[in-house]
C-alpha cells in the first residue's frame, strides 16, 4: 500500500466540502474563505496509542476522539467548528482495515458537527497516532477566553463530571466507558454561551486543575461546593462505596464538559440557552477575590487534591 | 518536568505575536483575525525521528525543517505565511536541552519567514516528532493549484535540484547536507509567482513524481529536457563519476524548490520577479497535450525512472 493509497483509504469517508472550502484535500494546501465579520479560532491536539487510547478503543473510537477533543477546545472558546486537518502516523504493517476504521470514526465526528476535513498527512512512526488541527469561527465579541472572570461571577459546568475518568477502569459500566471513548464535544452549547460567558474553558485535565487555569488567567480565586457537582447515575453507582466518591469528578480528566464563569445577571439567560440545546448547566460555585481554588466537601471539610490533575506527560 | 514546563521550554523562543494574532498560545485555542479580502491557505506535515531525521540532524535542524516543509507548501500555493501550530511528541526521558534546541530551530525558521507560533501541544510517544500546521493568506486570484496548466505552458523550477537527496549520504559535502537539514522554503518567490503561474507545486517527492501530480491534476502531459535541469556545483562534483548523474535531480526527494507552469507571455515577468527576490528560475521543459511525463536525457535517450519517487511510507 503506497502513501497515496493510504491517504485515500483514511480520508475516503470524511466530508471534504463545507462552508468556505474553496480547494480541499489533494493539492499542496487547502484554500479556505474565512467567514466575513468573524474571527478564527484554532487549536491542535494529538491522540497516541498507549498514551491516549488502548486496545479497548475500537478504531472508530480513536478517530472520533481525535477530532472530538479539538472540537471541545473550539466550543470552550465559543466558536463553531469549520475545518480540520489531520496528520496520521502509523507503524509499518498496520492493518489497513484498522486505519480505515479510524478514518470512519473521524468522518463520523466530522459529519456530526459539520466539520470539513481539508488537509491530511500520513507518515510512518512507532506508534499509531492522530494529530488534529481544528479551526472554527466566532464573532469577535463572543469569543470566550480564560481571562475575564470577575469576583461575583457564578461558575457553571455542563453535563456531568468524572464519568470519563471512571470509564478508564476495566469493567467500567458501558455509560462510563462511552464517555471515555466517544466524548461528545459541547459544540452547540459553546457557541450559544459565547455571548454570555465572561470566561470559560473545557474540563479536560480535571475540574480543579482547569479551574485553577481560569483563576490564574483571570487574576481571581474560586470556591466550589462539591455537593453541587453534577454526577451521572452511573457515576453514583460506581463510586457509592468509595472513601472519596468525589475524587473522579474533581480531579479526573477528559470530561470535555464546559466550565464557564457568568455574571449573575446573565445566569438565567445562560441556563435558558443550555436548556434549548438540551444540555444541563449546573451552578457549582463562584469566582472570588484573591487566588486559588477552594473546594468544600458535603461534610463542610475542605478538599485536598490527591493529585493536581491530569498531566499529559505522566 | 511537567507538561506545562515543557510547553514553556519548547515555545519560549518562538515569536508568538504577529499579523492577526488576537490571542496566542496559552488559552484553549488561538484567536486569529483573517486578513481582509484574502483567502486562507492551510497545510499540515510531520517530521518523525528515524523517518525524516536522524542523529546527524542537530535539534535546531529538526525544528527548522518541521516548519520549513510546511512553509514550502504555502509558497507553492502562492501564499505568504502567517501562523503555525505545532504538536510535539517526545519519548519519556528525552533530554530537555534537546527539546529546547528543537524549539529554537522552529523559532528561528518562524522568525526568518515572519510566522507567529499560535498553538502548541505536547504528548508522550515512542518517537520524537513534530507535526506542524501552517496557515497563510493570498489574494483569491493569485492562488496557485496543481490544476490549471495548459499545453504550451513553460515549466520553470527554482534554485537547484537533487542537492537534498545527495545530502542524505554519509560524508556528503556540507552544502548538500545543509540542503537536506535546513531547507530554505521559497516563501518570497512563491508569493511573487502567485499572480503569474498557471499551476505549480513544491518539489518534495522528486521532480518526475511531482510533475506527474501536476500533469494529472491539469489533464495534460509534460516534456522535460534533463540537460536544462539546474544543478549546483556541489551536485556536479558529487555525481561526476556516476553512471546516472541526473538520477538525484530527477527522482530525489526533499528539494523544496518550486515547480511552476507559466503561459509563454508571462515567462519574462516570472523570471523578473525571481531575479528581484534573488532566486534562479530555470526553464526545464513544457506542458504538452496528452498525459504523462517524458524526460529526454542529454544523450537524446528517454529517461526511465529507477523508482517512481519518494514514498513517505517506504
Amino acid at each position: 500500500m503506497t502513501e497515496f493509497d493510504l491517504i485515500d483509504l483514511f480520508t475516503r469517508a470524511a466530508p471534504r466540502r463545507g462552508e468556505g472550502v474553496l480547494l480541499g484535500i489533494g493539492d499542496d494546501a487547502a484554500v479556505l474563505a474565512p467567514p466575513r465579520g468573524e474571527v478564527l479560532v484554532a487549536t491542535v491536539d494529538a491522540v497516541v496509542e498507549g498514551v491516549h487510547f488502548d486496545a479497548r478503543f475500537t478504531p472508530e473510537d480513536v478517530g472520533w476522539k481525535a477530532l472530538a477533543v479539538n472540537l471541545s477546545d473550539l466550543a470552550a472558546m465559543g466558536a463553531r467548528p469549520l475545518w480540520a486537518l489531520c496528520a496520521l502516523a502509523t507503524p509499518r504493517g498496520e492493518d489497513p482495515r484498522r486505519l480505515a476504521g479510524v478514518g470512519r470514526g473521524l468522518a463520523a465526528c466530522a459529519r456530526a458537527f459539520g466539520v470539513a476535513l481539508v488537509g491530511g498527512n500520513v507518515t510512518r512512526a512507532s506508534d499509531l497516532s492522530l494529530t488534529v488541527t481544528a479551526v472554527g469561527a466566532a464573532r469577535a465579541g463572543a469569543v470566550v477566553g480564560r481571562a475575564g472572570a470577575r469576583p461575583g461571577d457564578l461558575l457553571l459546568v455542563s453535563g456531568t463530571l468524572g464519568d470519563a475518568a471512571l470509564g478508564l477502569a476495566r469493567g467500567a459500566a458501558p455509560a462510563l466507558a462511552r464517555r471515555q471513548r466517544r466524548p461528545a464535544p459541547r459544540v452547540a452549547l459553546g457557541a450559544a454561551l459565547g455571548p454570555l460567558a465572561s470566561a470559560g474553558l473545557d474540563v479536560s485535565d480535571g475540574l480543579v486543575q482547569d479551574l485553577g487555569h481560569l483563576c490564574r488567567a483571570s487574576g481571581a480565586g474560586a470556591i466550589v461546593r462539591a455537593a453541587d457537582l453534577p454526577l451521572s447515575a452511573a457515576y453514583r453507582r460506581a463510586t457509592a462505596r468509595r472513601r472519596e466518591p468525589l475524587e473522579a469528578a474533581l480531579a479526573g480528566g477528559e470530561d470535555y464538559e464546559l466550565l464557564v464563569a457568568v455574571r449573575p445577571r446573565r445566569v438565567g439567560a445562560a441556563r435558558e440557552v443550555a436548556a434549548k440545546v438540551g444540555v444541563a448547566l449546573t451552578p457549582i460555585g463562584e469566582i472570588v477575590a484573591g487566588s486559588g481554588v477552594r473546594v468544600f466537601l458535603p461534610s463542610g471539610a475542605e478538599y485536598r487534591p490527591r493529585r493536581a490533575g491530569h498531566d499529559h506527560l505522566r
